[in-house]
């Protein structure tokens, strides 16, 4: 997780917008809260759905948080709890962009296409990533794919536990 | 797969650039001479590297080919195969363009987490999938995702005959 | 106009969509048939409009012709006559591939601010761009800017014979 | 100017990296600090060169600033005063994204081609754009294309009145 010395720690947090499951969007919002309390910018797709709309939610009851969206266009709905929406037009495409702009990624529930496309891409650009929940298979499917990169826990609480203790080995 | 009157047949070929295996090279070289056999485009991430390369030097052992190479940027090394290189200069947000681009996806091989994302950009855009040998175990992870798009055959052969009857089936 | 060995020669023909003047799109279809007759690949933006629909016209009037379009979205109007459409779902950003994925770029007519990007992001990748008619202040403004690299011609005609000249230095 | 009811104000600052003019970075060093003043939040092309660099680093003098950038690529150099820094990995495409995410685009000085796409992309996205100093032509070139859209200010004080006009019209 190397980061420029004053630049903020973003933590990007991925997960279904439509049909995402009841206790992935309470998960996501506690997730934003704590990311908040910790300092950390929340960085998600920005859109007013899901896990996204949950985890900006969560954030913003913090004072003094930081949320970034990064939109695909600029009709997208937009989570009213973003306070920066960069605007991309670039659809799908943004999801490459939501994984280097953060130094870990945190998928939220199992997600659907787009979420695994932005847990692969991650792997790719070589970013940690944290399954938080999601199904047992798919952990190990991705761990095939990215080896240590890869971590799985249950809770928003471990979440923050373990990217604090990454952030301890970067030093 | 939805296309205009006059356009031509796009196929992708997808999957790994380094580290591909001896099969898929072979697998994916084979699959291009049919696919520029039958008249239709390929499309690839362009690269001179894997399963790109070989699908690129099968089709151009065909008279009359046309291969489209998608390149990640003006310094990547390009496939001496490719007869038109479209360099996007997005790294691997050019996987979206690669699916978007094509009528169909054929992963060759299990591929890495650029292959992965591939993948589910394509079901992400509604394209269909065809998995080319791999691991069983990827395509069980990708029918959960994809439904009945997702395909998966043992030969390129098998990949032709299943093109072509996804193409009737459109009419 | 540095290229590959083995690969086609590429121009790329901008301009206006909606609201070209008449004199321009039979510049681009006089043009998009001396491209095709010089044997080069046509790159246009693609959509079924103004400068790109003419050009690509032109070019399929050349038999063995090959026209490339790459389109800002897959819900954009696609120009009947062209034969591989990139679907790249970026917008206006797409106009940064199509500069670079052309050797070299002509600007049909003066254009609007869509034309005036492309030409400066051509200049930016060092890319030489010709300006076929358009208005000679616009020259002026765009040779401030890319001194050597930027040429006016007046004629389809003077386009070629400029482009052939650019390729026979290059050698 | 339109933009959600609880999201922040954007202003983007862009302009020359390598070889700006001594009363650019002058400019833009004000003009970033007054940007923080008001409370808006600054959006820069991010690297650690020229105009960039000098509106980040007058607005990092402001306490409570916030100051974003849109990096070309995760090997650019940032600038220190960057707080998020959004890593697009799209070279010059980025361009489009930056002008999508700024409620107004302030071009500090008369700037090369990067500046001149950034200016014609604002346009076409329906963006008001601000010339602060630079060449007189070239408002006139712009004017011609843009229309009542763009305007021109000699100072970073009259740029500070002029957007906060333009915002009390869009009430």
């Amino acid at each position: 997780m190397k980061r420029a010395p004053g630049r903020r720690k973003v933590v990007g947090v991925m997960g279904a917008g439509e049909g995402a499951a009841p206790q992935d969007i309470a998960a996501a919002r506690r997730l934003g809260r704590l990311i908040a309390a910790a300092g950390w910018v929340l960085l998600t797709g920005g859109r007013d759905a899901g896990v996204m709309r949950a985890a900006n939610q969560g954030a913003k009851a913090v004072r003094g948080s930081l949320t970034i969206g990064i939109l695909p266009s600029a009709s997208a709905s937009v989570s009213p709890d973003v306070d920066v929406a960069i605007i991309t037009d670039m659809g799908n495409a943004r999801n490459n962009i939501n994984v280097l702009s953060s130094d870990v990624v945190v998928a939220c529930g199992s997600g659907g296409p787009g979420t695994v496309s932005e847990v692969a891409l991650a792997l790719k650009a070589g970013k940690p990533v944290v399954l938080l929940g999601g199904d047992a298979d798919d952990h190990t499917f991705f761990q095939r794919l990215g080896g240590a990169a890869i971590y799985r826990v249950l809770t928003p609480e471990q979440a923050i536990a373990l990217i604090e203790r990454l952030w301890s080995i970067q030093g």
